[in-house]
């Protein structure tokens, strides 16, 4: 294994200290905990805070800022966060207007925030959690009961976010999120495995004319594994599934979002994202807004994503809503 | 190989087309010329136009847009774009008030720029040419005479496009130019080959306990290759060869820019520059600007470059002033 880090034990903890040292303006470490928070004090807002196992990035701690989240706490790689992490984030930005929480749907995440929740609001919080569930490859996967929360999150911590910034109540900020994750939907493909630093080798064996389709974002198992195809091939096959399982249906609008696993280089994401952009057309589905890059990755994994989230008049402008995060930044 | 493309010939076509469709409200594809233009009209500014071989993506059709590059068009996989791709490049974006070619130093690319401003000149344009060579690892390797342009080409394209879109003229913007390249330093290390697609096997072999440290981005030859470091190592012998060479000196105000070459998660990249960080800190230089991310990459290499640039009031207010391109937005 060779990996740009200094040891295993402090490659989270270093990765999020460089982190906030490279966006000083906009984010703050809070290295006992983990966890990341606005650099600018918390206003007279819902806090919006999420967290999950790192391995990510710059999924969620490359999130927080303004517009999106306010606080984000850090697992060790593809390990969940303690439930005190998740408190200590949600007190660091409590305003006194609720706390809302983003999980992505996963065994320990879902008991850890739960477990938090609890705790929060024994201390007086008004805390809600959605949790996020967008991708149809499987159900039950390894650590999951149901769906996955994979790269969907994303775009529903930066809708959510917006509207939590523009004043938006909790109440009507834990509907909206429903209603993103509602109408969210993901698949992924994988080409390598990925490497966790603690355990030095691939998690999984792909042979090299292989490739894995409905891989999950901790590289559990996906759909089927088939025989190398065409970025055409693999597009068909992913966008296929991911529009016929809401379904999407001719005239929607839509955000079309390529994620990649973090390995696999630009280029090859925009000869994806054309790819699907046909299918999209072909469908008579209106491609409204788009994001293409690696947002939420498997660290060194190659492949990619493909989410499509179908938009309204009020997700399009919450989307549209200026961002200062490491991972988006706009219009402000 | 595996690869998220469709067939090797139409590869970089079909990935420009894919980044101008996802970007639409930003740049615009040629795909006679292989070049890349903004959407808006050219305004009665200087245009600033850049190109190269493909394989660095988001450089140089990703930098395409306002207050950044007017146009760029791009060559097949590390080979220089032709004079006639430049020339239209520069007529497509020309609007009375000349034109500058920001240039890369290698010797294809250096010819045909060359070529590409003699005729344009004899067509009555104005036309410059700067050369960037900020990569301190060696001199005269392969492609190139002298040192390489790597890295602090897209630190150039920012600063002087920033210039261009207030309104400098073109012999100040060429002395901008100059200037930036002469305070800029870069060098890099590969833990990986890159796989060129139409030659379908590692540039390179590098043993799996070894890494190359002053690596070019076409994999070309470094100065050495050592084993496996750390991070800390890593930085060490970079930045200290970067910081050297100008030199940098205490209470030099700098931009530290981390950039990935295209297979290296973020969460690596931030670990460099939390350890980049401490090396200026304790050399008394200031990080007044910083930058981490995948800008100038050697298509699935993992690895990294550093680098450093001294800045003053001008060229920091011109990192400041508004972006907005694929691979940067923001303040507008």
């Amino acid at each position: 294994m060779k990996k740009l880090l200094n040891n295993v034990d402090d490659a989270v903890a270093e990765s999020l200290a460089g982190l906030c040292a490279a966006h000083g303006g906009l984010i703050r470490f809070l290295p006992e905990y983990r966890t990341v928070v606005r650099a600018d004090a918390p206003n007279a807002k819902v806090a919006v805070i999420s967290g999950g196992g790192s391995g990510h990035e710059p999924l969620h701690c490359g999130c927080v800022g303004f517009g999106m989240l306010d606080a984000a706490c850090a697992g060790e790689i593809f390990t969940s966060p303690t439930p005190e992490q998740i408190c200590e984030a949600a007190r660091a930005t409590d305003g006194g207007k609720g706390i809302l929480m983003l999980v992505k749907n996963y065994t320990g995440d879902v008991m850890n925030f739960q477990m938090a929740a609890d705790i929060l609001r024994a201390e007086g919080r008004e805390a809600e959690q959605v949790i996020v569930n967008d991708d149809v490859a499987v159900r039950d996967s390894t650590w999951t009961a149901g769906r996955r929360g994979v790269a969907g999150t994303f775009l529903a911590e930066k809708i959510v976010g917006a509207a939590a910034e523009s004043g938006t109540s909790l109440g009507e900020l834990k509907e909206l999120a429903e209603n993103v994750n509602a109408n969210v939907r993901t698949m992924g493909v994988a080409l390598t495995s990925c490497t966790v630093p603690a355990v030095g080798k691939p998690t999984f064996d792909l042979p090299g004319d292989e490739v894995e389709l409905g891989i999950g974002i901790h590289g559990e198992p996906g759909r089927e594994r088939v025989k190398r195809m065409t970025s055409r091939e693999t597009v068909e096959y992913l966008a296929n599934a991911v529009l016929d399982d809401l379904p999407f249906r001719e005239g929607d609008e839509v955000l079309a979002f390529v994620n990649g696993m973090g390995g696999t280089p630009l280029s090859e994401l925009c000869i994806v994202y054309g790819d699907l952009k046909k299918i999209l057309d072909g469908r008579g589905i209106i491609t409204a807004r788009s994001l293409v890059g690696n947002y939420v990755t498997s660290l060194d994994m190659q492949g990619c994503s493909i989410t499509v989230l179908k938009l309204g008049a009020l997700s399009r402008a919450l989307w549209d809503y200026p961002v200062q995060t490491p991972a988006l930044r706009w219009g402000r």
